[in-house]
């Protein structure tokens, strides 16, 4: 088993019930990543669910994830032969981390879109930039392999481009294609795009949500980030991942506070 | 009191339920419109929350709200000085029509861009179009002023512009000025996007997240609706409201099913 599919596997402890441990390696320090934690919680809705996808996911974080054991409530709201919705919670200490509710479908992986919006392209991989903190936080970019576009990271120098924007290629070093499940982990996997704009440091994102539009071909995928406002000290953060066909896979949103620096 | 105003008031029963009667105007025959219900839900939010504006609301769909009384559940699930979040439900007949996480905070009407994307501008509203279905089905257009950028109606006359988008400015008949409750109405209140690339008919929404940016100023609304991809019979209808003063005040993305007409 994949490091990745062992650090999100949920096992049902009854109806509804199910227990994980979450890997330190998927975080930054003591605070686990929120794109892994929805990642977590897309393994319980889909085994929940007669249906295989996770359509649309809707996450508020509303306390940090710490590694160790937590605990994934899910309350089945809709069972239907097109979508099932479900509420879950990520419990830790008896309080909940992450609340989501999920809609799960089940995509045609041979389907070709009616009509689509034209393909992200970022530069060539071999023009762009792996990320290096220079503070020796590994965890996350252990299990990530990301190649920055170069134009967007001028903030690491000081240099921010003035506009939301961040742009990579994505996968998991532990050579897992990519699926449902994973495609929650790289749509929070960007640094913060206010980054770009002023903002410093960590971006606590208190809503998210993102929807699953095609079943990803294997490779790398690309994922870019992008933003309409900053004001009165939030930000929205959009992303949008595109798969190695040339595909729109996934899109989400999020509402976030601008980071002040440690 | 307005009609949309009291349409949308919500009366507590007791901590965490409310009463309300869902108004048949904000409805197309038996149906009510998605954004109103959205509307009543963020009424009750607010009225059990510290805060004033309906930061970040995801709402699911489940079943179609019908005219007539309803009941909204409000569980607190985080009190923050900044933000504080509930789930509600809007129930009828005892099962969930609709269900929604609601993040509400507390926007200064006077803060400044940090940051912006451009504003936009649709051609002047003595140049737009009112819309008549021409089957008298008047209900919702009863309520809603509606002025729509003639360049994306082409759909009414057989000709789709061929892209997922459609455009119009909004204000409430009742000369209500526009609020947070409101514009939960105005971001869903466009026709379907996907009726521009062949779509035909109602398109059931599944999920609809919003954030509200900042508190409009008086006057028209500008909404504009786009989108990215149509695959498998779902599509994504993206909407952002401007106010008359060029400011983004709100923000949100659906999810939902290609209508095949009825």
């Amino acid at each position: 088993m994949s490091r990745f599919a062992k650090a999100s596997a949920v096992q049902r402890v009854e109806e509804g019930r199910y227990q994980v441990e979450l890997d330190p390696g998927f975080g930054f320090g003591e605070i686990i990543n929120g794109g892994y934690l929805m990642a977590v919680l897309v393994r319980a809705a889909v085994d929940a669910s007669p249906h295989e996808h996770p359509m649309a996911t809707s996450a508020n974080f509303l306390r940090p994830g710490r590694p160790g054991p937590a605990e994934v409530w899910v309350e089945s709201r809709k069972t239907g032969r097109t979508a099932t919705t479900a509420r879950l919670s990520l419990v830790q200490d008896g309080r909940p981390a992450v609340d989501a509710t999920i809609t799960t479908g089940t995509l045609d992986p041979d389907a070709a879109p009616t009509w689509s919006a034209e393909a992200l392209r970022l530069p060539p991989i071999e023009e762009c930039l792996t990320f290096d903190s220079g503070r020796g936080e590994r965890g996350f970019a252990d299990q990530v392999d990301m190649r920055f576009d170069p134009a967007m990271m001028g903030w690491l120098d000081g240099r921010p481009s003035g506009r939301l924007e961040q742009a990579a290629y994505f996968r998991l070093r532990d050579g897992e294609e990519p699926d449902g499940c994973s495609l929650a982990l790289a749509i929070d996997a960007l640094p913060p795009v206010a980054l770009n704009t002023g903002g410093i440091g960590w971006a606590p994102t208190v809503e998210l949500t993102w929807y699953m539009r095609a079943v990803p071909a294997p490779g790398w995928l690309t994922v870019r980030g992008s933003g309409r406002l900053v004001s009165d000290g939030w930000f929205d953060e959009e992303v949008e991942i595109w798969d190695s066909a040339d595909r729109l896979v996934a899109q989400g949103r999020q509402l976030a506070r601008v980071g002040r620096g440690k």
